[in-house]
């Protein structure tokens, strides 16, 4: 027996609760009883994206929502500009070729978040871009990016909008959505949702759908966000194409854990996990992969001496324990640890332990415990003093 | 207590052991443990389409895969012709018409097959029609449509293909695709699959892909069939995106069960079932939707005095049994019973149990036990003379 533990930044592990409810026996999505259950669902929702607007579940990737965000607000021909930080920021530029749309990008090297006056700068020599696509999250380089303040930038403007992609920040940080101005905030279900993966999530602001239904294009059938917004909308309570239903379920019932914990201790709790693995990880003697560390994942690098593809496989295959790698100019070079989601205290002496073993595995010498203690130090903070 | 039986044409029941597989704690989908199942499910889904090319994944609905098979083939401008035999056929239509692309419309009756002279004829107007796209079984009028003879009409033509919706007849009738020259079949999980919604398979043939890659457009990133069979080829096992990974996990299950069963014996079964559903509602006086019926799936005719959808009401909510009613223009005139996937003899006398003890809450003349005898004479064919 192996036993094993899932610590990679998506999939993360499903709770047990949503994982006995998704395999209830199938329920008929056109009926009374799912559309119940879907109504409570996207309330929920907007409740965690904290939007009195919309948000939509699509049955796809998160890669699709992007790409439907993308083709629903802008026109081949179109202009906009991304923020490329890393593989994920990089897409944005990807989905923009396909479409013949004009895409400008604003680039950092990887690790660092984006200069919100570089934001600034091209929005003042594109005045016509229709939006700024950006990442809440970049998780191949697990930093955080500034979107409040780039929202900012397209709050007061009248034909442009900021697109934010929370794959791996939607219930990890608090972004609230209208307050902040973002307009089209987009996640999946493999995240901090703590689901299996093919659900996504897009809340879309009142100027969103404004630009949306000026769009002459909107060359979809299957991402045509009007005609999901029509079904999803509350008294309708259904979606436009099958859903992947068990999903949703699912969704219903960790959208309910998050409501029984809290959002404000949710948020605090992600913030405590990731403060103890950067901890532990620099008590190592590792350097932290980013600058503006995210609060969903820690990238660090390791050892030059140690194979990280080698690493990372060794920790999985021989100790069942499951980080992620590095990707593409990173791969081989760091390993990204995860902390959103379904994860407590434990789980992140876990993660520090195996780190601290595998190294020690690998002939890298670690004095044992250094990171766990480290990490102990921040984590004790859950817990409440025994009076 | 009011046990539930689902007897609708998509979503269907779900096997327990396809429940209790995909309720196991998740795991990592770009892993060698993952690879491995995801390689031996696409294996056994060729073997199910009869197909020595490629059958892929997508996370979406049949809809999107839908889309997807017309967007790569297709390119704005293009001539394509469709049948409309039902509210499936038609979205061929509203497809294309999203792409630009110049659908030319076969029509029939509801409940009708298409005629395949009308389809030649269209063909030989059209000339530089690209693809013929067609339901093998149109589920909202029940019907099964002529593919093998339309496929026939394409095979030797060097620019058109024909592409399949199969959403509810993979797994049910025997389709060899590549004895009969079809070209792209497309699936979906919570048919015969016997899976919840959520992903769509997509088998296209060696010609169809020569088209693909001929076609100079194909504006789409998330439904790139070439990226996707880069990343899906034997050797790579992997998506280009996030994959529904549960329910590919659910699809090597259920098609562990096809094989374990026997494909022949599979849709033998099936016929079996469709047999006894007509016999049953014959039996009652009950008039055929269709005059090609399905294997799929029995839509019948409720008396006139009977509002239909009251009835279909009344029966998942008072009795258990979730049937579906009708679409569009039989909406509140007709059932239909679902008989792909997980069922075999006592849910059909369940059905018609159902359907008989329903007429009698509606006040309508049923003698208890005729529809049921009927059907009963066609399913003891399901067990062998004890010796």
């Amino acid at each position: 027996m192996l036993k094993r533990y899932l610590l990679s930044p998506g999939p993360t592990m499903v709770p047990e609760r949503a994982l006995l409810r998704m395999a209830a026996p199938m329920m008929h999505h056109r009926t009374p009883e799912f559309s119940a259950i879907f109504a409570e669902t996207k309330m929920m929702l907007e409740q965690l994206y904290q939007t009195e607007s919309d948000a939509l579940m699509l049955s796809c990737s998160g890669s699709g929502a992007m790409e439907a965000a993308m083709i629903n607000l802008c026109a081949s021909g179109d202009t906009i500009i991304y923020v490329n930080a890393g593989k994920f920021g990089e897409r944005w530029g990807d989905i923009a070729a396909k479409h013949g749309i004009h895409a400008i990008e604003v680039k950092t090297a990887w690790g660092e978040a984006i200069a919100v006056e570089d934001v600034a700068k091209s929005l003042s020599e594109n005045p016509h871009a229709k939006a700024v696509f950006v990442q809440a999250s970049e998780t191949s380089t697990t930093t955080e990016q500034p979107i409040q303040a780039i929202a900012a930038l397209t709050k007061d403007l009248e034909n442009c909008v900021t697109v934010v992609d929370a794959i791996t920040a939607l219930g990890v940080i608090d972004m609230p959505m209208d307050t902040w101005g973002l307009d089209v905030v987009i996640s999946g279900s493999q995240k901090a949702l703590m689901l299996p993966p093919g659900l996504a999530t897009i809340a879309i602001s009142e100027k969103a759908w404004a630009a949306i239904e000026k769009n002459p294009s909107r060359k979809t059938f299957y991402f045509d966000l009007l005609t999901e917004r029509k079904n999803q909308k509350k008294g309708k309570d259904t979606t436009a194409w099958t859903p992947a239903a068990s999903l949703i379920i699912g969704l219903n019932e960790v959208l309910k854990m998050m409501h029984e914990e809290g959002f404000e201790a949710m948020y605090a709790r992600h913030k405590i996990l990731a403060a103890s693995i950067r901890a532990g990880v620099t008590a190592l003697g590792m350097r932290l992969v980013s600058k503006a560390p995210a609060t969903s994942a820690t990238g660090a690098f390791i050892p030059e001496s140690i194979d990280g593809g080698a690493f990372v496989n060794y920790l999985r295959q021989s100790m069942g324990v499951t980080f992620a790698g590095g990707q593409d100019d990173l791969t081989g070079k760091i390993v990204r640890i995860a902390h959103l989601g379904y994860y407590d205290a434990f789980d992140m002496v876990t993660a520090m332990s195996a780190l601290e073993m595998g190294l020690n595995r690998f002939g890298y010498p670690v004095k044992m415990g250094t990171g766990v203690a480290a990490a102990q130090e921040v984590l004790v903070a859950r817990f409440p003093r025994h009076q």
